[in-house]
């Protein structure tokens, strides 16, 4: 299988039309609302990589859910706000019929090799193998496209009286299904990958979604191709859930201990 | 003293001219370049909550630090790019002669009282007026503003063969001075105050400078005004240093034990 015909790459399609992209939603990647919104970063992030401009590699990438895509299709409006001999700064919308739909960010850089170091505790979990996957049925269609492994912190769904977690703590191992090479894309879309924290934790699903992602990779485009299909593991976990918003944390490791990406997100939520 | 004649709220003053805001820097608030990450920071976020069109409180904020800011005049636009019932997404931007210095994105909303809880912890530290002022001699101008405590993570300069720390981890006690009631935009500047963690690491001075800073609220302003000038305690730590770029990801605690802020930044850095 080539990438142009993995989903992942159908879903995240772009095509040029002067200055702006053309995207089109996936009804392989749809959520319960409008599409994924890690298929979305990844879509804005493949925008600026595209450009024709674009100098580096992915380092920061903020995106602001500000309101529901409808299915069809889409304009992204990317542009280089700022570029300097090492880094370069992105503006990106997302609109559709002239509204903006979401507003995003990026930092590009063309790293140098310095001292590097890794203070963060990788999780000590059962390899992927021995986990066995999340059944797809009855969850939205994004998660069909992902082989997710939860070695903790996934919802009781299936009692309406199931207590309250003491944490919503998840370590989850995610790849690609059909499996697909690591790049920034594949990792922007599984930061995202993480069920809301407040069904975690209440054990029980209420309205939620994210309104503002923020993924910071430590990662470079060879070290993420030498993880080919392998599954990267996850841990996420809040920090505060006040009065309709909650925040959530995240690592995403490689099998071999590289912290790859950080990620940080803000959720809505309501009580039911 | 009036919140008018506080150094804090004359650095972050704007005049506003059609549709856009005019800002000044302040020597008060300079860093080793340009002016101190967080007073801009709380500029930007002013310049939101001083719009006519402004609805709710922050939420969500993110400012990228795409060149550096030159002593004198800066423009600020920003535009609310989407406003729903509850939420309200702002696109912000800082020029100089015309060309982007500063990209931001900043989210408000609503809030409704809901089911809250707090699942980081509050570091167990000594109160703020047991530990001894950090003397600010020899530091940006900046740190004058600022009465901080640290209790734990500074790095030792005065000794060019200190080791290397075991962690960057860094807690301070951090208020204005002189005194300023809490806010939003004290709270923003404030979560920018930690020296960089790359110093604490490696118990020297080496090039660094915030890239990419976003901050989440979790409080209202009817909260943040409740500490009056009490300080806030700043727990600030880094997962990864790769290559030229290291992640810090930071909590900020009211005296009391309440989250007030989770805040993460991504930070370039060299060897020396």
């Amino acid at each position: 299988m080539t990438n142009q015909q993995h989903p992942f790459d159908d879903a995240t399609k772009l095509r040029k039309e002067g200055n702006i992209f053309i995207g089109k939603t996936s009804p392989k990647y749809a959520n319960m609302v409008g599409p994924f919104g890690g298929i979305i970063a990844a879509t804005l992030l493949r925008a600026a990589l595209e450009h024709p401009k674009r100098e580096g590699e992915p380092v920061a990438l903020t995106v602001n859910y500000a309101a529901p895509i409808s299915d069809g299709e889409f304009k992204i409006h990317v542009s280089p706000a700022r570029t300097n001999r090492s880094t370069q700064h992105w503006t990106i919308e997302l609109t559709q019929e002239e509204k903006t739909v979401i507003t995003a960010t990026a930092l590009f850089a063309k790293r140098q090799k310095t001292w590097t170091s890794t203070e963060a505790q990788m999780p000590e979990v059962a390899s992927a193998d021995l986990i066995p996957s999340l059944p797809a049925e009855g969850l939205p269609d994004w998660v069909q496209n992902y082989d997710m492994r939860i070695v903790q912190g996934f919802p009781d769904l299936t009692n309406p009286d199931a207590e309250e977690a003491k944490t919503s703590i998840t370590k989850q191992w995610v790849k690609d299904q059909p499996e697909r090479p690591l790049d920034f894309l594949s990792l922007a879309s599984m930061s995202d990958s993480f069920f809301p924290r407040v069904f975690i934790r209440r054990n029980k699903m209420v309205p939620a979604g994210t309104v503002s992602l923020t993924i910071y990779f430590h990662a470079d485009a060879e070290c993420l191709a030498s993880y080919e299909a392998k599954p990267i593991l996850g841990k996420a976990w809040a920090n505060r859930f006040y009065d309709g918003f909650f925040d959530q944390s995240a690592e995403m490791w490689s099998e071999d201990g590289k912290l790859l990406a950080t990620t940080n997100q803000i959720v809505y939520y309501r009580d039911e």
